[in-house]
Formats: structure tokens, sequence, C-alpha cells
């Protein structure tokens, strides 16, 4: 052996072993907690890009954003093609016209037919539940049929939207209009997908009108027949390529079995999808910037996803449970509900599987977590893109935030960068860095 | 004299005197909190009459319902004519249009002049303040001044809605865009007056944006060079008839000396109207209909006005003034802040006058209402309907209300009759009906 190879032998350092874990936890958080990367990074799709809908020139942008940002980071990154549905919004009008002639502010649902050329004209049936429309089966016929549910919680209410278009069009309606699902409203409708029919089904014209148009429609129906004009002018496309955007830190003795880090890049088509889901890709982001910076990285590989079409159709989220398939996937973590204050994790492997012992083996970092308000961790849904891993048992967790402000804004105009709150950011960054890293090196 | 005369003389009952004056506070409190006509009648305004800007058809029928509710009320009403200017909003447009295309969400300003046909296109100087417009005066010309002022109040902030666009064109800026005068947003633009220029100064199209809109173009202006364009149509009618509603309760004793009950009937030319001032006018109605219920009408005189035109122009305060000068205006009390939890009264007797001798007289007043969390009285200001009133020393009085859920709503498409809690409006009538009859009677 030559002389010089003897010497680099002798002078490489023995294996690199990481820090105390508790250690390089409060390193981790200090680091995420001084940074404005995330904060910065993500005005730059707020406002450079704006809202990103699949199929959308946007959404392409916002891809490249995404490569460059975490190449720029250290991060190995490749994309990996989607093909993605396209529907585009077009116009949409509404209007009271009896016993009162008043604009009704409406979005068309995701997924909406058009109306007629020209519009139609229709009286309204009110309904406050599927049940009611049950009992009054026999009034939807020819009727616009409109969903006024107050806001209960997202996951119990967001039925109307989903399925109502397609009650309504089972008893012969000829569209339907859905409360929007939110516990606010300064007249905003919010927009979101309605589910496509089934085979040789039929759908109808669909739209969500604002809290203050339905209970106005509502109360007007209590005293007499109310009609509505609605014009809907969106249209299908042919599907379009997209991509999922990888970024990869590799692990140190484990490169085979995957943390995913998650979140979608898609928005809807109205403000600047800076909480849905902007706020949860940087954090991804920054988060596996973060553990790219440490001295010695994980034992096991740090996988960040920004997924495509998680709004209208999820198909980046199918896309990547396809190709990655045969991979370990040790855990995955997505962040999808905004950046307001982190509470903890929700944990999941599916239905009928346990996470009992999950919750006791992650038992410290509740505690290195919990001065951050951030260290509550629970059995609960993790997240839709990585919907697909979790059906398969990989343990998968939802970074939690407190709500309270994201609702109101959730596929609005209002969903927009002013909402961010620098320092709320950063200390998500500082949660998910922290859980990406546990679960990854213990 | 003949014989029944005689009779009829014997029956007559003693001069009535009232309950002590801490029963009829319970009484009246009572029945305020037990009824529901001030949220019926509120409603018959929002839904069927809906906005009402000086002027509109809209305004004329809401007239007709103040006459009607008071009538049915056994008060005695009459019609006061008063000339209104007539403002028309027409269309209103605007974009971002470099470095990014996005739209813009806005509302003409009242009283704003139209773009020029085909609408403007100039850059943007985005300032925080006055301030900051003189340090930067050499940079308004041809420019839209953006003013983004964020919210600190309400009287401190509204001075860049009236003042801004004047102080605009003075240094040659061809439009000014204001800030929307609201602690938070949903994209919601808040229209308002804007000043008339004095005498041979010129004014500019003028617009409110959202807070979601000037946060944007100033965080792009801080990068570069930002372009809008605006459309703004609003034109500018004759004068036309409109009327102040009028319904009294005689006073027992000394009728000629009159307590007024003040609302403004007119609204913006958005939403409802109904917590400006929809509510106050029906606080107003419930309050003196409940004194007239009394077994025993107080001594002074209970004058209900329903005034047109404080938004626009201020023609109905301005126009009652001149017609009742001869009168003796004991005191005057408006409410204009919409139907929050009555905290109170803001008592003033106009400028440099003080009103310590007439919170010790009222301290009983604030005893009874204590328990309905609307025991707080104050030096503070009255209400824009009567402050010719307060301009001459009558005792003026604002019903205050807690505003958190107001300036959020006000001047918006927003401000609707769901906005109007029942309970919440109860306890407001039933604060008006103890301070009217207080200060009538004692």
């Amino acid at each position: 052996m030559w002389a010089w190879l003897a010497i680099a032998e002798a002078k490489r350092p023995t294996a690199p072993e990481p820090a105390p874990p508790a250690e390089v936890a409060a390193q981790l958080i200090g680091a995420a907690l001084v940074s404005s990367t995330a904060h910065d990074d993500l005005r730059v799709l707020c406002d450079d890009v704006g809202h990103r809908l699949a199929g959308s020139p946007a959404l392409d942008r916002a891809i490249e954003w995404g490569r460059a940002a975490m190449a720029r980071d250290g991060l190995a990154v490749h994309t990996e093609s989607v093909t993605v549905p396209v529907w585009n919004r077009g116009e949409g009008r509404g209007a009271v016209v009896a016993p009162v002639a008043r604009p009704l502010h409406l979005l068309a649902l995701g997924g909406s037919p058009p109306t007629p050329p020209g519009g139609l004209t229709a009286e309204v049936l009110v309904v406050s539940s599927f049940d009611e429309l049950a009992a009054r089966a026999g009034e939807a016929s020819g009727r616009v049929v409109l969903f006024d549910v107050p806001f209960t919680g997202y996951g119990e209410t967001v039925a109307y939207r989903s399925r109502g278009p397609l009650e309504a069009a089972k008893l012969g309606a000829v569209a339907a209009l859905v409360r929007s699902v939110s516990p606010t409203s300064l007249d905003t409708p919010h927009t979101g997908m309605t589910r496509a029919p089934e085979e040789g089904a039929a759908t109808v014209p669909s739209a969500a009108v604002t809290l203050e148009g339905a209970t106005q429609l509502h109360r007007l129906a209590e005293r007499g027949a109310v009609k509505v004009h609605l014009e809907l002018t969106p249209s299908a496309g042919p599907d379009a390529q997209s991509a999922n955007v990888v970024g990869e830190v590799p692990g140190r003795t484990l490169p085979g079995e995957v943390v995913v880090l998650a979140c979608h890049l898609d928005s809807w088509d109205v403000g600047q999808g800076a909480q849905d889901d902007g706020a949860g890709c940087v954090i991804a982001m920054q988060a596996a910037a973060l553990i790219r910076d440490l001295p010695v990285p994980p034992k096991r590989t740090i996988r960040v996803v920004l997924y495509t079409n998680e709004e209208s159709g999820l198909r980046g989220g199918k896309a990547y449970d396809e190709a990655h398939a045969a991979e370990t996937h040790h855990a995955a973590i997505e962040s999808d509900t905004g950046s307001g204050q982190p509470l903890g994790f929700h944990l999941t492997r599916g239905e009928d599987r346990t996470v009992e012992a999950d919750l006791a083996a992650l038992a410290p970092v509740s505690d290195w977590l919990a001065p951050l308000g951030a260290g509550t961790l629970d059995a609960g849904g993790a997240g839709a893109d990585i919907s697909p891993l979790t059906a398969r048992g990989v343990l998968s967790m939802g970074l939690a935030q407190d709500l309270t402000d994201y609702w109101p804004i959730h596929h609005t105009e209002a969903d927009t960068f002013d909402k961010v709150d620098p320092v709320l950011l950063a200390r998500n960054v500082a949660a998910m860095a922290v859980m990406a890293w546990a679960v990854a090196e213990l």
C-alpha cells in the first residue's frame, strides 16, 4: 500500500456518531427559531408564483421553485413525473332573483360541470342535512338544492361539499349549492373538490355560497318560494404532465429506510395557497435543510416530497406510492393544515392497527417539543398525500396545528402570505425537524 | 255645567305618577329581553329592503318600513323631507399588472370620480403614513398612491380614507388606493366616504383595497416597480329627495322638551346595512315602543329620528338641526356602532364643555344597567347624526358596544343580518330604553 494511503487511513476519523439525542433536538430547535429561510421562501412562492392548481403553468413554476430551493440547501433533488387532471373554473355568477334581487357570491366546486349556456334559473330547496334531503326527496326535482349546514368540524361538514351535489343529482335537482365549509365568514366563498359521479350516474353544476348567502336564502325560503339564477362555465381539459419534487438527505447507516416529509405543492385556484399548503412545503423543506446541516446525518434517509395534485385528484400521492412500493418506508410525516401554533403530532398506521407502541417509543420527542407547545402525541389522521402509505401500515404522522385561523381562510381568496406568522412558522419547522430526525435516528 | 261632564270630571283619575325609577327600569329591561320585535323588524329591513344608499329606491322602501313599524307600535309618526346627494358606484376592477398579474379586490370610495375610459395603468407608490408621503412627495406624480396603513383604531386610521386621496391628488398622483380600515380581513374591501376636495382643488379616482391586496403590493414594491390597472366607473347624479322618519311618545308634563333617540336608516351600497345602522334603528324604535307601553309616559317627549344620508353626506342630521333649531332638546342618544354587547354610554356636550355633572346625575342609571354589562358611563363621542345638536351643547350620548366583531364587517358585503345576535340586540334595546326613559323623566 502506498504510504500516503496509509496516512489517509490513519487520519480517517472513527465512524461518526451524533451527539446525545436531547442535544441534537435542542440544536435543531434553536436553528429553526433563528432562521427566516422558510418564511422568505414562502414569500417567493406566494407572491411570485401565486396560486397553482394542478395543470396550471403556475404549478410548473412552483415545481421549479421547490427544486431550486432544496438544491440550494444541499439536498439531492429530482422530480418524478405525474399525470394530473385539468379543470378550469371559468366564470361563476349567481343571484337571488325572487322574491328579491340580490347578488350571490359563490365559487364553483372543483369538478363541477357547467350550467347550460346562459345559465339556469330555478326554485331553491333548502335543507340542513342529508336526512332532511331524504325526507323532502319529492321536492328536489327541477330545483337547486342548497345544503345550508353549519360548520361543526371540517371532517364532518365537508361531507356536504363532497357528496351533496351527487345526492341532489340522484333526486333530479338541476344544480347544488353548498354553504361554505367554515365556522366564520366575511361573505367568503370556499371552493374545494366535489366527488365525481360513479359510473353511469349524473352530477349537476355545483358551487359554494357564503354563510351570508346561504342563511339569507334559508330565511327567505322559510317565507315562500325563492328563485336563483346560476351561471357557471367550468371546463375539464385533457390530463396534463406535472411532477412530485423529491429532495433527500441520505441516511448514515440505513439509507434504504426512508422517512418521508410530506406536503402538497398544488393549491386551489384562489388566494396564494399560503397556508394550504405552501406553509407545509417550507416546513418540510426547511426541516430537512436543518437536518442536512447537522454534523452527523441521521441513520435513515430523510426524503422531502412536495406532492402534486392533492387538491383535485391526489394523483401525486398515488403516483409516489406506486413508484416507491418496493422501498422500505420507516415513517411519513405530513404538514397540511397551515402554520398556526404547532401542538404536536397525530399518529396512525391505518385502520385496524394500533399506534400504542409508537406513542410509547416517541415519548422522549414529546418531552423535547413540550417547551414549544408542540408536545402532544395522540392517535389521529396524518395527511392525504401519504394516505396510500398509511394504508399499507407505514407509521404516518400529521403535524397538528391550532386551526382557529385556518378554516376561515381555507380554499379562499384570503389564503395569502400575510396570514403566515413567521414566529409560528419557525416553531412548526422546529417541531417537524425534531420529529423527523428522531424517527430517522432512533 | 251639564251633569255628565261633572260625572266625567269626578271619575277622572288623579294626575298619573310613574312607579319608582328603579322599578320602571326593571320593567323596561324585562320587556326588552323577552321581545323579538327588534330582531324581527331588522330581518325585514335586511332581507326585503337590503342595502340602501342615499338616493336609492331601496332607501325609499326603508323609510316606509320605518314609518309603518313605528305607527304599528303606537308612536306618532311623520316624515321630514331632506335633499340628498346621489353617487352611483358603477363598476370597479383592479389588477396588479407588473411584476406579476394578479386581480386586486377593491371597492371605490364614496365620492370618487371615475377613471378615464378604459381605466388607467400606473406605477404604485406605497406609503405607510402621511409623513412618509410628505417625505416622498417627489415620487407621487403620475403614480397611484397606496396608503398601506394598519388599523390602530377607527378614528385614527380612517383619516387615510378621508384625506388620503386629496393629499395624493395635491402631489400629482393619478389615483389613490387605501388599505381597508379594519383590523382583520378575508380579502374584504371596506368602502366609505372620502372627503370632497376644497374649492378649486382636484381629487383623483380612489378605492379601498383589501389588507391582502395592500400588503402584497407593499411586499412587491419593496423589490421593484409595481404597476396596477384600475377601472372605476362611479357617477354623481343630481340631488334626490329623501326623508328623516320621526316617531314620538309625547311627554307627560314637559312635552316641549325633547329627548332624541337617533340612528341612520341609510347604509352603504354593499351587504345589508344590518349592523350599520339597521341595528341602531330597531334599537331606537323598540326602546321608544317599550316606553310607549309604560302605564305612565315620561315627563319629556321621546322622539325617535331615523336619519337619512349619514353615510354619504350627513344631510339628514343637518336638515333635522335646521328644522328643529327653535325647540328645546333635553338630550340626544345615538346608536351607530352595531349591536355587540352593550357596554354603556359615552357622553358629550361638544368641545370645551364638561359632562361631569351629567355623569353624576346619571349614576343611578349606571347602577340599573350594570347587571346587563352596560353600566359604564364616560366622556366620549356620541354620534354623527346628532353632531349638530352636540355642537349646540345638547347633552349627547352614544350607546357604546363591544366593537370586536363590528369593524371587520363595517361598510362591507358581510354587514348582513346573520351577524346580529338576537340576545345582544335585546340587551341594547334594554340599555337604550332605560337611558332614554331616565333622561326623559328625571
